[in-house]
């Protein structure tokens, strides 16, 4: 159960509105990367973690943070919308180019639909959707999705900090980064933990090693005609799971058939010699 | 450019068909984590990288190589569906309760849709789509994706070998599996690679951290009530970037104002005590 | 079955085109509580209905106004598009700002997709989809849908009212709020009439108030720290429904047990003490 | 910002595992009427509510409770998929009929991608998506919106009701149903203190009502053949808002002028005979 | 304008239900190439059509046709799911195999969500969207995408047709396959019309065959390893359009440079050895 | 199996950037018909064709340079937005309207997410999904939607190549432009080999003509009340099939019953008289 005060985790005052800024945003409300998605990630695997202790009672305050954060960002893009243009556009366009480029830049729905808001959508207003999250149940596994989440989500705030020289919005973006930088560390040390605890190898999930074909699981197919590929430590040694050696497949060869679909079922009606029998019966009966 | 030869990477052929199975294949070719996921991040990612070499060569071969796993679970899928039934349901479902729980739990849209073949959607019918790659231009927090994908990847192919005990499809898997497991490592090997040229630190993006508010760079909020989340080594001691120290706020207190939308634009129309004069008057006018 | 002429219901001429303001409508056609949502919720509720008469003919007479409302606004879509610029914008960008100004705000698609024309989605360029409606069965589950979608639509056209000072567009608009409030006043009237009928009670549906926890089914749980949640008329005295009592607990406090997962299938790989032993079987007979 | 206890709201414990009815169960979680979408709805209601006070607190109070609600579910849904067939299906489904048919019937996602475990998708797997949910910022249309989703929300619950004879999913279920009860009780109290208040009339929004075409405002158009239309209270009479008055349009017959697009521009390719000659040249030139 | 009979267009009453059946059906109401399809293309391509008079006359005629069929799938939909369970399945599925299959096999969502009737979605729940249509104001290009719709949904009825042995629904069926004979047919003729009009060539759009690279407008490229495709009439000769001659590049190179990415701007933190140096002073000035 | 060379299939080198057509573009790459569609369109088609030999051979020669015409624009789009604006927009705008309108009509999804590159969505931003592709096993069906992309993508790079003047763009879409062109003729001619072969007829699928309604498989119905419908040739003579004739009903008649829906389930809850009484009960049984 969830309980809420109405104090931000961390101030969110733009100096003055920014229409534009508003729109992008979005992106870290409700993009691929944005605080919905690592929000609702983290709480399903909370929920879903078949272990208790330590490690899911991370994910829980990590996943409770996380609400908030979407919610200083809400809160942010509905202040950044005060005062924005709400009236006849065509006049002003024609008056004032540098309004004409706001408006043409502007959510247009943080206007129609919201009033003046946050939608739950991306700076291209898609709305955000359940695939963007994973919880697999196996910690490794999304432990690493959540290390990609931070990354990336640290990577397009620290480009956005850089498309505004607005005090307030800057200040609360420094905010940002920082949680992004420590829960970024975190799962990275959840990681290595999950390791020394003996619950997973490095490689998710910790099983089938022994039946898998082991003389594909160390190798690279050079299909691509870059001459460098062979030049990092990917190409030959030990795999960073202590169980695999690497090396590099110079001149690859397909090992398996043709592809090729199997014969036809006459009733659904797939282009194919076998059927020529009943077409040439349907036009006689016809004609 | 691109060129195909019509021998497949690796065999495909099932035993026999199986068109339950045939439904649950669709998981890897079109869901988040499937090969058409990683074919287009690899992809994305190769073009969009800003340097020439090791690396996007790297990614090249491998973008190149998963092109053509679409093409071996394309293939399985329209195997697995030979012979499946395409006939009078009812009558079938009256007299076989094992044919009547087959069909339904086929794919219908295998059958109606594409006569007996694979479709590019995932085990639900839901169709991929592009928010589920990401290629950002940043490789490290690229590579944290890749490996995220892979991981997931080897693990829903993990969860697919034991669903059958078809020989055919096994061995398939079995070449899958090792693939995902090389994969991974290389992901990983080349994270470390990255640090290792100085081209990035352990946290994405190497940039920023002497803007960012140091203060919250480092601690983890304790905002749900499990016990055991200081127990990690994620509660304090050095970070995996070197560069910072962890804590862990046992109770931590809201550090912004209010959470609150400002005053409202009249011609917006949001409900507020500022529009109160508006509608008596439109009432009285009317009435 | 349908028919149709061609002569529109309403007139839908601009005086000027006004291709920003294209992109604007669009919101009206296809998002979600635009004409499309109206016609489609409308239709498949009439073809949905359980019980002929009355209710099943407003449903019908209304649904068909509908379409011809996405028709107005396709018309006038079009007709705000022509003569938008269709060529070389670099040049123009850079020789007047407010030309400018005009194709970066205008929706792309409409000109390459479309030609010219509308497209069947919002105005940030997301198509509309058929979850955006609502059939159940239940008139009085569904009447409610429907005030909502007309409260939001003609929200929504008030809104873009004020965005244009082009007279016939107004026009139009005028007619659009006209027929958004009788289609609200009607839905709030059936949904008098359908308790009066005795067919409703005013809570959806009229079933199981005797097997519902009777004790849950008054009381609002204060889980924010708002103070001023209880002075409304929802925190005491009797439901609008006339079956129950209002009351307000001020210090709720959770009634379940803990959430958690049950103990994991192996198979399925999540981590967990209970797989310990077979990662490392794996790791030693692989290595 | 928020904080999170482990204990459930209500008590999550299912009798005995159901992998069937877990799919079902999906449509709670994440349909267009789940829990997710009153959770997100209401959250981005009250952080775009431009009025402090006791309809914010209000909307607060019950968005943090939502939350819990996705817990519980998720929780049960994981509860009732433990031991479900995780192996081997070809054998299984030619041994046992119904545990062919149980396989035939569950969410495969809930397997491969979950573990076990609940996905943020509807019932059909469909993920949910942020355009389910409003918050305009104009109460009496967020409200009627609220109420809508929280009729829906009951009928589905209680269809859903009637699909198990589980004494443990019932029990929650029960505890459930008051909730959607209350709460719709408690929107519709909410509308009618807005008006008593005076912060709106009976239609949204409160406003341009001297400015809409006032001879359109009350008629109902008869454009269904249907002959019982005319029967209901909306028919005649005053309406709802006590501002209107109701009339039924027997013969109606379209307004406007025809539906036509504007002459087509050439850059554009529209098939029209002023492009005649540019095609008869183009083709010239080449031959 | 539209106006609506009660009459449906052909009959639509199953011998008796068939909840299985029900669920493919949809394919044809929601399904990329059903009802909803054609409906919403003709619709928007008739309200787009540039050029008065027999071409947009027909659109709008077919197009007001098929609002009718979407009406026909419904409520045959609907007459299908009578008396499909409601009830408790955990005892059902345990008692009867075939009971189970069919609960299994069912859209769970015609009965939670509708009530027992359809959605507005194909027969994997997956909503229909506005991006199926076309409507680009090219009659040529657009017609080709007609006889594309009609051919695929004709041929998914012919699969559908063979999937029941009801003489009601097969009645309906027989109906909805000669429908799309003809509109096939008359599309067909349509676009041999619009040569002989001299509207457009046999390639749409007739324009710019002047701009094009001529040496790269007849050739076909052979990427692939197969051996049989220089073995058709595309490989030599005139082309359809008889202003191009067609050839087959056993050979073919690449043309074009190296792909690759200009360099990166600092501030969106692509990894490149040109930000080498911001990284190193990141991490000095915080170590 | 596919193997890759770095060496573009054609040169893709803008003379200068231009952020705004670089979101235009995103059209040809992620668009409905774009290269995206036509690659996975002709994969699908290939791996799913029923016959081997040249129909095959030729789809996988075409499908293999698809993906290299996606590599194409994801490096023109790079290209384009070398230099794009990544600063301190606010400034920016209020000092230069025209670098405001450029940013104004920017993607802003090109900046955050990719960092200065191409994502997988259109020009609005809306993600490429799978639904946009066929490939259904009928060629004939296939080859008309293949034709039918190909029209449509030519027109779009037509009306794409009106909207630059930039040299290097315009060569790259002059290449593309004739690729369209002698693929589109290709399908054409695939088509009536098809028929030559005996393999298909003209309407798709060569099946049940002798089972559909013979009466109703060559008229048209005039359901529209536009006067010039029956002026075409598709209004009487013999089809293109050769096997139809067509006609065209000047006042067409329903030839089926009412619509409407089965009698309600009480445990569904519709709206009906025959639930009158259980409402009754439980309004009794609580108050």
């Amino acid at each position: 159960m969830f309980r809420h005060t109405s104090q931000l985790q961390f101030e969110a005052k733009p100096e003055k509105p920014d229409a534009h800024y508003a729109r992008k945003l979005q992106e870290l409300i409700g993009g691929a990367f944005g605080e919905m998605t690592v929000t609702m990630q983290y709480l399903f695997q909370g929920w879903n973690c078949r272990m208790e202790g330590k490690y899911k009672d991370l994910i829980m305050d990590v996943a409770t943070e996380e609400i908030g954060h979407v919610e200083m960002l809400a809160t942010m893009v509905a202040r950044l919308l005060e005062g924005a243009p709400a009236q006849t556009t065509a006049e002003m366009v024609g008056k004032d180019p540098v309004v004409a480029a706001v408006i043409g830049g502007m959510d247009p729905q943080q206007a129609i639909v919201s009033g003046g808001g946050p939608t739950l959508s991306d700076s291209n207003g898609v709305p955000w959707n359940g695939r963007y999250i994973i919880a697999s149940g196996n910690l490794l596994a999304d432990f690493h999705a959540n290390v990609a989440a931070e990354a990336q989500g640290r990577l397009q705030t620290a480009r956005l900090y850089n498309m505004t020289d607005d005090v307030g919005v800057r200040d609360m973006l420094k905010f940002n980064l920082a949680r992004d930088t420590v829960h970024q560390n975190m799962w990275l040390a959840a990681i290595e933990e999950l390791q020394e605890d003996g619950l997973e190898t490095a490689v998710a999930p910790g099983a089938l090693f022994d039946e898998e074909h082991a003389e594909h699981a160390g190798s690279i197919w050079h299909l691509s005609d870059g001459t460098h590929g062979a030049e990092g430590r990917w190409a030959s040694g030990p795999a960073p799971d202590g169980m695999h050696e690497f090396s590099y497949l110079q001149n690859p060869e397909p090992l398996g058939g043709k592809a090729s679909a199997p014969k036809p079922d006459p009733l659904l009606y797939a282009t194919s010699p076998a059927n020529l029998g009943l077409i040439e019966k349907a036009i006689k009966k016809l004609t």
